[in-house]
This record gives structure tokens, C-alpha cells and sequence, in this order.
């Protein structure tokens, strides 16, 4: 079989019975494919029925795609099985690396030649993971973000033997798929997503490890200052737009000193002009025209609406 | 007048024009108060109300407290009128020590006596500010995040001078006018939110230096990631209910190994146990009881809520 056009697949095998492989089975059967679920052990069943128990009160609420049902589930203890009309394959086994290139071995053999194999890997990479693959080209990481059913990111990664073709085919099948796709430029520990999330969790650490902050404090200070925002601007749009006219340019040239002040424990990168050029143009590339004054509003609404929806969910709570 | 009780507050000066100031004025008329705005120039009124303008839209779809109205606000350019009737008084005033000094010698002889007057300052230190004022022991730092109108953080944190009654006093007052205070427990530069984003915004600048991320990777990252579900849990939260039963502990116990792994510039503390019980503990306190079942669903529902929430801000925009 050859790898089909990313927006004309139908089958996907999803390999994994934790949260994040039972995960994106929830995803796919939500956004209307036929899914094929690997699990390891049938022992497995319970827990994994229940995730996506779990997982269908939020996608019915988010809206299913017209035709997904629970019905187009098969799953089988069968990894031949499995995979052997997969289209497209996400691989969610534990993050061991001897068992991931064992798997890799026998994936390279029984699924369908040119058809895409995603490793859910957080901490692994596929140059790793691929080396003892027969054909490792169409082998690449989708890195989820957790809970998968719900979060959209998945951050896209080849190894030193993954086609520049499969990365694109990746991209455009998980945007078809309803999610958020992020190339990445370079193999890097962490992803980006991750690596952002780690340097905030460290600071974390060392303010609690010195007596400066509880963890409630931490939490308290992220859930009403910076989160309800960075749902509608990531951090550089947040600054771009908070400067007014000026944008990232003015937020650089003027609070640029600030970041040799001690306001973290990570040292602040050398502000050359080329960095400064490209968070600039970067900036000016998202906003695409728009005026700063039209994308507060926006970021208004977002936030509005963002901490309404958090009162709500908290409701049942406090009844 | 002496120090009134923080719910029977009515009438607050708001001193500064620019998006703190505003933002603030716009705040306390939403809650219902009378406010007095000290504007240092009337050149600066068309840019106030600008903001009071924008600000309202937001704070008359969050509902506004009964009683609220535009018409309770008095702009002056007379400082000592600002200030002469207030119970309590913000000071959004440009980010200069000397300016902040010279003006707390006045706010320190024309504030009514032991009635608070809590500092917007980002960068500053209340010890610094508050050393030539004649009453420093009522004068603090009221941290709010952009934009202050609708983000609910405010940190509070006392200098040298200031009086642990004065801290406990913004605390309650703040809470009374609709927003989620933190005391802080140490006078540190950054305070906690500024410190977690800062250090989130250095790894981001690291990454676009290397040439391993575009901004419009980072923010990609941050919206479709950690943001939406960071406005429901905090990163202590966040990881303790998705290690399940075992929760933090599992978190730092299981994965506290990868604290070492190069996921960031920012090298990790050193996980004592005394570090690895404060989180344990932190985190359970949080959780009050609540099996993370239950709080795993409360983050779902907050999620899709955030999700649809940013989806119908962005309407407009893709109309």
C-alpha cells in the first residue's frame, strides 16, 4: 500500500492502552476514523475502556466530526493485526528505548510500506528509537501534549533517517486530524513545548526549594496572571501586543537591559541585533497586519471567556 | 480617618494614566466602588478613557458588580484631592525610584493615616520606595498582571518598613474588590508569576537564538499546549493529577531522574527530601481531599471550555 493522501485517511492504528495511547484513540474515534487499538496485554482492557470513557464526555462536548462513533473501534491483542491496513500509525508503548527499537524492528516489517509510523515519545529521540528499523524513512515522532484527546498541540520531529516528505505528510495528516502541528527545526531534547514548561517547572522547584513561594502560591500565581492569557497569545505576542505601536521592537530595545536583571535563575541569552531582528519579524509575521488594537480586544475576549469557562467547570465543586 | 474594615471599603484614588493606572480605575468601577483618578497631565485624559472605553466591554460581559457605574469615577489633576477622602489608594505611577520616592514623601503626609497604599510596581522594591516616606508602615507593593482589569493575580509583598497588619489588610481588601491575592513570602525580584514567565521567556529567547524555534513556534507551543490547561491547574497541579493515585510523589519520585536531563538552560535544584515533601504536601493541600479523578474531570471540563472560549474570540477575526 502506497502512503495515501494525508486528508483521505480513514484507518488508524493507535499502539498503547495508558493514558496517552488510549488517548489518541479517543481523538481519532472522535474526529471520525476507523480506529485499531493495540494493547499489549488484555489485561489492559478496563483501564483502557475507561480512559476513553473518560475522554468522550469532553470530545462530545467539543463537538464529534460528523460520523465518528465508538462503533468503528476494533481491539486486538494482534500487533500484525493491528497495523496491516493502518494508514497511519501512532505508536504509544512505554518510553523504554530497547523496547521501542524492538517494536520499531517489527513495525518496519508489518506496516504497510510508505505508511506513517508517530512515536508518542516525550523523552526519547527517533534517531534512537529508528536505528534498527528496516525502514526507517517513514518513521518520526507526534508528541502529544497531555490530556491528547483534548490539548491540540503535537510537536513533529524526524530522526537522522526520517524523510522530509513523511515530516510534511505528518503535518498535514494531524492538521486534518483536527490537531495542532509543530515542525520542529532541529532534534532537541524537550521539544519546544516541553522545554518552555521545564524552565518554568524548574524555577518552580528552586522558589519552593528556598522557602520564597508554596506550591499553592506557584499554582495561585499562574492560574489568575499569565495562563488565562497565553491561552489566546503565546509569550511573544502577549509582549508584542501589551507594547502598543511598538510591538516586540519596543518591548526589546527598551526592557532589553531588564533581562540581565535576576528575575529568574536562567541566564538571559546575549540580546544581539539578529535575535532582536528575528523576535521583531517573528512578531510581525503573526500579527499579519493586524493592528495591536485589534488583537487586545481579541486577547480580551479570549480572556473573558476563558476565566467564565474556569468558574463553570469549578461549579460543580463548590456546590 | 483610621484604617477602615477591608469589606466596608467604597472609595479608592487610582493614581496613573497610563494601561496600569486605567486598567485599575476600570477594576474598582466594575466592583462597584467610587473612584478618584489622579492623572499627572489632563493631556493625558483622551488616552484614559481610551482604555476605560476598551476595558468596559470585557467588565460588562464578566458582569459588573451591582451597583457599578462610570458615573462614580472623579478625574482630577490635584493629587492631594485624589487622595484626601480615599480608604485606599493604587499607585500605578511611571517606573522611576526617584520619581516613586518623591512622590510617597507626599502620599506619605496627604494619604489619611493607616489607610494602605499598595504600588503597581514590577520592578522596584517597597524598601526602596518606601525610604523617605514619613508612614511607611501602610505603603506596600500590589503587583497586578497585564491587563489589570480582567487577570485576577495581584502579589503582595511588604517592605522592610511595612507592617505585617497593612499585608494582611490588602489581602482581605483585595479579595473584597474581586481579585485573588498572594502574599509573598520574601521580597524577591520578579515576585512569582514575573519569575515563571521569565524564566518560560529566557528558555524562548535561548531557542530562538539557536535557530531552534521561530516565535510563532513558541507561541504555537505555549496556545496549544500547557496554556489551556495551566488556566485551570498550575504546574504543581498539572503534574500531580496526571501522575494518578501516586501524584506528586510519583511525579518527583519517578521522574525526578529526568530533572537532570538537558530540557532547559535552567539547571534544576537538587531534590532533598525536604523539597520532594514540601511539593508532596503542597500539592495534597491543594487537592483537599479531592480524589484526582475528580480533578482530572474538572480539568477536562475546564479545558473545553477554555478551547471554545478562544475558538469564539477568534471569530471575528476569521470572518
Amino acid at each position: 500500500m502506497a502512503r495515501p493522501a494525508p486528508d483521505s485517511v480513514t484507518r488508524v492504528a493507535s499502539i498503547g492502552a495508558g493514558p496517552i495511547g488510549a488517548g489518541w484513540s479517543a481523538h481519532f474515534l472522535a474526529r471520525g476514523f476507523d480506529v485499531t487499538a493495540y494493547l499489549h496485554s488484555l489485561d489492559e482492557l478496563p483501564a483502557f475502556k475507561e480512559i476513553l470513557d473518560t475522554a468522550w464526555i469532553s470530545l462530545e462536548a467539543l463537538g464529534l466530526a460528523r460520523g465518528a462513533s465508538r462503533d468503528r473501534l476494533t481491539i486486538t491483542g494482534d500487533l500484525e493485526q493491528a497495523v496491516s491496513q493502518a494508514q497511519f500509525v501512532q505508536e504509544s508503548a512505554p518510553e523504554r528505548l530497547d523496547l521501542k527499537q524492538d517494536l520499531y524492528e517489527v513495525l518496519g516489517e508489518t506496516v504497510p510500506a510508505d505508511v506513517v509510523i508517530s512515536s508518542s515519545t516525550s523523552g526519547l529521540t527517533m534517531t534512537e528509537i529508528q536505528r534498527r528499523c528496516s525502514t526507517p524513512q517513514r518513521t518520526l515522532v507526534g508528541h502529544p501534549f497531555n490530556p491528547p484527546y483534548l490539548l491540540p498541540l503535537v510537536e513533529i520531529v524526524g530522526g537522522r533517517q526520517t524523510s522530509a516528505e513523511a515530516l510534511e505528510w505528518a503535518r498535514d495528516f494531524y492538521a486534518h486530524a483536527g490537531k495542532a502541528p509543530l515542525v520542529m527545526k532541529k532534534e532537541i531534547p524537550g521539544f519546544v513545548a516541553t522545554r518552555l514548561q521545564e524552565a518554568l517547572w524548574r524555577e518552580a522547584l528552586h522558589m519552593v526549594a528556598n522557602g520564597e513561594a508554596s506550591p499553592e502560591d506557584i499554582d495561585t500565581a499562574l492560574i489568575n496572571g499569565p495562563a488565562p492569557r497565553m491561552a489566546i497569545q503565546g509569550q511573544c505576542m502577549a509582549f508584542h501586543v501589551a507594547c502598543g505601536e511598538g510591538g516586540m521592537a519596543t518591548n526589546l530595545d527598551q526592557f532589553g537591559p531588564a533581562l540581565k536583571l535576576p528575575w529568574t535563575r536562567l541566564d538571559a541569552p546575549e540580546l544581539t541585533p539578529e535575535l532582536r531582528d528575528r523576535m521583531v519579524d517573528g512578531c510581525n509575521e503573526i500579527a499579519a497586519g493586524r493592528h495591536f488594537e485589534e488583537m487586545a480586544a481579541e486577547r480580551d475576549r479570549a480572556i473573558v471567556g476563558v476565566l467564565k469557562a474556569v468558574a463553570a467547570a469549578k461549579e460543580t465543586r463548590e456546590r
